[in-house]
């Protein structure tokens, strides 16, 4: 037997006179939230929350089921609790801000049972005033070598009547998904982050931060408002398998009175650990055009044939139109051996360093450079990450020998999920988000950065604010991108761009790959916006390579709408969120890190709407050249996409402009400083 | 690699015009349900199912994770369909009715991949005028030797709005909570059977039979309406493993258009393969008391000390009260070694042989038989089925020894689960529901039968019909007990058992233990009914075995209503469900197998109600004494549970009567056929 406990343990049903547990407390930094630890009548560790004095996650427990050991639920005491303080300052060396301010006060609670294998687990609380995290720590310990973590029984019990926004977990083996929005008590088992607004309006979203060698989190709902953890199973019986000591990853509360508070929160960042790669100047945010939407429209096609995309020919046609038009970069997709069999069923023929004899990677990689603009390098893995790993030094080996800065990797994998090395020799399926692949996804990162090489990941693991600790983990995917409206089936919808934005993007960066002129797809809908709210797009969505996605001949025909793709930068120095509600509408203002240029995108749902924009953002005193693209008198995204008005006028910061956006449509505007400061 | 597919199959971006689909249909021997397969544009398998020509379920997708092969889900084409037609009839053995009919429709649909795997699987539906099952059967074949199942993706996607019934899965490791009422949309992750009733009062259950060698099913909403199957954990990577060929248990939904109409079908039972055991004329229907009620009011200890309830003299005092009243068994809990230490937390200490000094099996049991009553058996395991199955034999052979007929097993499993033996030698955690759980239950039946022993199972894996399959398993627990409301904390409420009668026990007999009079307890409200609705407990929840289950000196102080406890039936000729509302209240007449005579039961929730009872079931034209214990005019769940009046009438099946039931109240009928046929 696995067990043999010497103890008289507590009889469940014997009702023993409780002593008073000891309770730990801890506030944020100007005392907005506030956060309570202790045990319960079993002694099971519990949290709650509250902000300004109202209670937000009601008593909520804490703990593990491990496969080999009884479980770490009960009978725990608070043995020892420590606080300490820190407000700090650091750079971000590309974001959506120049640097960070990372303020926070930490409680550290340490549990040991108190039967005779006092096994100990901390929980650490950083409490900030627009959201917390918390972690647990397993110390090294005689009575727990290694954790094999069957489950984490880790609740958050919320308080008040809600509404969700939310994506189902376990369904399929992608993020992709159009968002719910139903009452709390709807959601079954979500992905994170799922954000929530409460019948009061405080907006609150629950996530991880730094998902490091563990299994990403998944929400289930128990009960009435109640949640518990659901980590990803990985391959074997435990989900998570790790030697003693190590720390969980951080549980994540972001908690504003605004939905535009969720959307300028750092917590995901400043729960991660600093940069690991040192210097990483060579990592440069860009735009980039790409062989790609004309395989979605089955123009062109991945394979080899006579329709093969990845020629020559296109790709220079590509390399001209990026250095014509002042982009960085040219994707190339479909380049490769492997994709003429059942490759996403499989990924086992995939040759990472063999081009089909159509594409000549160095004349290629030769003629970019010296237009002055970098081919980016594809490796779709269908999900086989035991054919990759095989292949990938001498993959990243090649791209670095022809200077390839940056490479999407992709993981369809519809087979039955992704494929990893089990510890038996073997290949197993595994979940997108089983520790498995958290540990998978950085190892390619750190092969890649021996090589000064930058990662874009689809069909990737969540963003869990890594790109702190790896820079080069550029950007990903991990949400239904533009390609779902290329499809013949129906796409995104107007209001995706606006959930996005107070969901998946608050996560992390993500390569949406908008910049679509062309609106009839094989999609019923086609591209369900106004050409106004793609260009939007470029500043709603946070990325730091933002593709111009659509087809060249698109872009010919259209300079004027261009130019502001062509205007808008990847990086930027502040960003700020001037209104928005989930789902419907957002404006978000964000400064140049190059220059002193400002620009603004705002987008709508399905209505058309008239929004307030005051530009206190912009330095007073000065003066700007407002760059209107606005939504045209006929705009709709049903009837008259195209309609955009472009228009010039001086502003200052004192000015407040009035938005309208048609139904589906947006504006974007860039703001050129005049004279000097 | 695991897969090499040869083939080029259809890559999933591309639109490949669709040849029209094969379509398969049924419909039940009335035509009251029909289904209809099909397979979608992917080639992936669906069904639907309709009552009355409206849509019950809307096309919902079938398939199969694996952990080690490819998906079995999509590029399936329909290569054959059977159809045959059943009505039969077969005998109960025990039960609620003497004769089942067993009519119905079967629809086989063979799918076969298109791909050059071409695996094959077939799905049967048996289509009843009440309900209908579904099952997956994996035929032998080249391409697939054996199942290693990491998900089964079988859906139910609703129609029509509803409100559910229904508890949590995944949250404890056992089925005891209390039972939700919300909308579909408000359910997470639910146990079955999980029961509906649409916006329209269509009532519809969903829950499987014959569950062997197979991990439990679960309903994980998925979105909106639509739940999928989410199968038990296992203890390795697969959920379940299974050498091909093999069936999966029946996936069931009961339709009807009443709530009563979903207690009086029997297609859980009919679904299931007939009696295994040959003649089971030594299985034996009875009523019991126990040692076992004084010790969840903790004036007894199941452990050793001075207030150990297995006593010789206090077994005596039970069997002297047994035979007194007529009732057939006495069981006694912690009777044996290995209830002094952790037990509930381990079980490695139990003994399931060696008794306590203090209490002398031999003797027990012929002083026992010579006043013509039996010891009832007791393993309580803790749920380690490793210390338990290196026992069991010689336990069982004890039992058979001194003949003790019938065991109640107990797997109360806090500390991780419960323990199975695992491939590797090693004891590992295991879900209750799950498939090394679904094995080991088997054992213990098949053992117990090998010496004419009966089961009744505590903390049991889910019942799904096997009674029919192995007589000997006479009951089961698995749902909050009568013990819950003994304890120091919220009890059962007064809905709880008219929640019960249309969830929990349309899988199966419940050992619910009812006859409390003492109801003040260490629960806040205590036991929240009045006496004449424990009474009528014994006619609504339907088990073989029932305990009269409170101390012996409430039943020596109040005869009169202990009467209907000595005289009510335990085994039934025939059912009917007179009313009922899910939650709210119910009657419910059965008639006794050895006499004429019938029995009615009706019980309400907090609600007072006057229910309208025809006695129609009576055989016409003869005179019966109506022997009532109803609720007195100041009963009251709260104030005064014990007013019960107690009185005699002459009725015929042409009288109906009025019961007028307190809140928490409830009524019991004897009717005595008077004269002959």
């Amino acid at each position: 037997m696995i067990l043999r406990l010497l103890a008289v343990a507590v009889l469940a049903l014997a009702a023993s006179p409780a002593l008073a547990a000891v309770t730990a407390t801890a506030a944020s930094p100007d005392k907005v939230l506030s956060v309570t630890v202790t045990t319960d009548n079993d002694g099971q560790p519990i949290y709650s929350v509250s902000r300004l004095g109202r209670p937000v996650v009601a008593p909520s427990k804490l703990g593990f089921i491990l496969v080999d050991a009884p479980k770490l639920q009960r009978n725990f005491e608070v043995a020892d609790q420590q606080t300490r303080s820190v407000d700090e300052t650091w750079d971000l060396p590309w974001g959506e801000r120049k640097s960070v301010r990372n303020r926070f006060n930490e409680l550290r609670v340490s549990l040991v049972e108190k039967t005779p294998l006092h096994r100990r687990l901390d929980v650490v609380f950083r409490l900030y005033d627009d959201g917390l995290g918390f972690r647990y720590e397993f110390p090294e310990q005689p009575n727990l070598q290694a954790a094999r973590i069957g489950e984490e029984l880790t609740e958050f019990s919320l308080v008040d009547e809600a509404t969700a926004w939310w994506i189902p977990a376990y369904e399929w083996n992608r993020e992709e998904y159009l968002y719910n929005t139903t009452p709390v008590e709807e959601v079954s088992v979500a992905q994170t982050p799922m954000t929530l607004r409460t019948k009061d309006g405080l907006h609150v979203s629950i996530h991880e931060a730094s998902l490091v060698d563990y299994a990403g989190m998944n929400l289930a709902r128990a009960q009435d408002r109640r949640f518990r953890a659901s980590l990803t199973p990985g391959i074997g019986e435990a989900k998570v398998e790790r030697a003693l000591p190590f720390p969980t990853p951080w549980r994540t509360l972001q908690i504003a009175d605004s939905a535009g508070g969720l959307v300028t929160s750092s917590l995901i960042l400043n729960l991660n650990e600093p940069n690991r790669l040192g210097d990483v100047s060579w990592i440069k945010p860009m735009k980039y055009v790409g062989v790609w939407w004309e395989m979605h429209l089955d123009h062109k096609t991945w394979g080899s044939g006579p329709k093969h995309g990845a020629t020559n020919n296109n790709v220079m046609r590509h390399i001209d139109f990026a250095a014509k038009h002042g982009l960085g970069g040219v994707l190339v997709e479909g380049w490769n051996k492997g994709w003429d069999g059942a490759w996403f069923a499989d990924g086992s023929e995939f040759s990472f360093t063999q081009s089909y004899p159509d594409f000549d990677l160095a004349k290629l990689t030769d003629y970019a450079r010296k237009k002055g603009v970098v081919l980016i390098g594809h490796h779709e893995t269908a999900g086989n990450t035991v054919v990759y790993e095989r292949q990938m030094e001498a993959a990243f080996d090649l791209y670095k020998s022809v200077g390839v800065p940056a490479v999407k990797t992709g993981y369809v994998a519809d087979a039955g999920g992704a494929q990893v090395l089990g510890a038996d020799g073997k290949t197993h399926f595994a979940w997108h988000e089983s520790q498995p692949m958290a540990r998978h996804h950085l190892r390619v990162l750190e092969a890649a950065a021996r090589r000064q090489i930058a990662i874009n990941a689809h069909e990737p693991i969540k963003d869990t604010g890594l790109r702190r600790t790896y820079p080069n983990w550029i950007s990903r995917e991990g949400a239904r991108g533009m390609e779902f409206s290329a499809w013949g089936q129906p796409g995104n919808p107007p209001e995706h761009e606006a959930n996005l934005v107070f969901t998946r993007l608050l996560a992390g960066p993500m390569d949406y790959t908008p910049g679509i002129f062309g609106m009839k797809t094989k999609a019923p809908d086609g591209v369900a916006t106004t050409w106004a709210k793609q260009l939007a797009l470029y500043v709603v969505i946070y990325s730091p390579i933002q593709m111009a996605a659509d087809l060249l001949e698109n872009y010919e025909a259209n300079p004027k709408p261009f130019k502001f793709i062509e205007d808008v930068p990847v990086d930027w120095a502040d960003t700020k969120v001037v209104n928005g509600e989930i789902g419907d509408f957002v404006t978000i203002a964000r400064k140049d890190r190059k220059s002193d240029d400002w620009y603004l995108g705002a987008i709508s749902d399905e209505q058309g709407r008239v929004l307030s924009a005051p530009l206190s953002f912009l330095d007073p005193g000065r003066k700007y050249r407002a760059e209107i693209y606005r939504d045209g008198e006929a705009a709709d995204w049903k009837t008259a996409p195209q309609d955009i008005v472009i228009e010039a006028r001086e502003v200052t910061a004192a000015d407040v402009l009035e938005l309208k956006l048609a139904p589906g449509g947006g504006q974007a505007i860039r703001f050129v400083a005049l004279g000097k400061r």
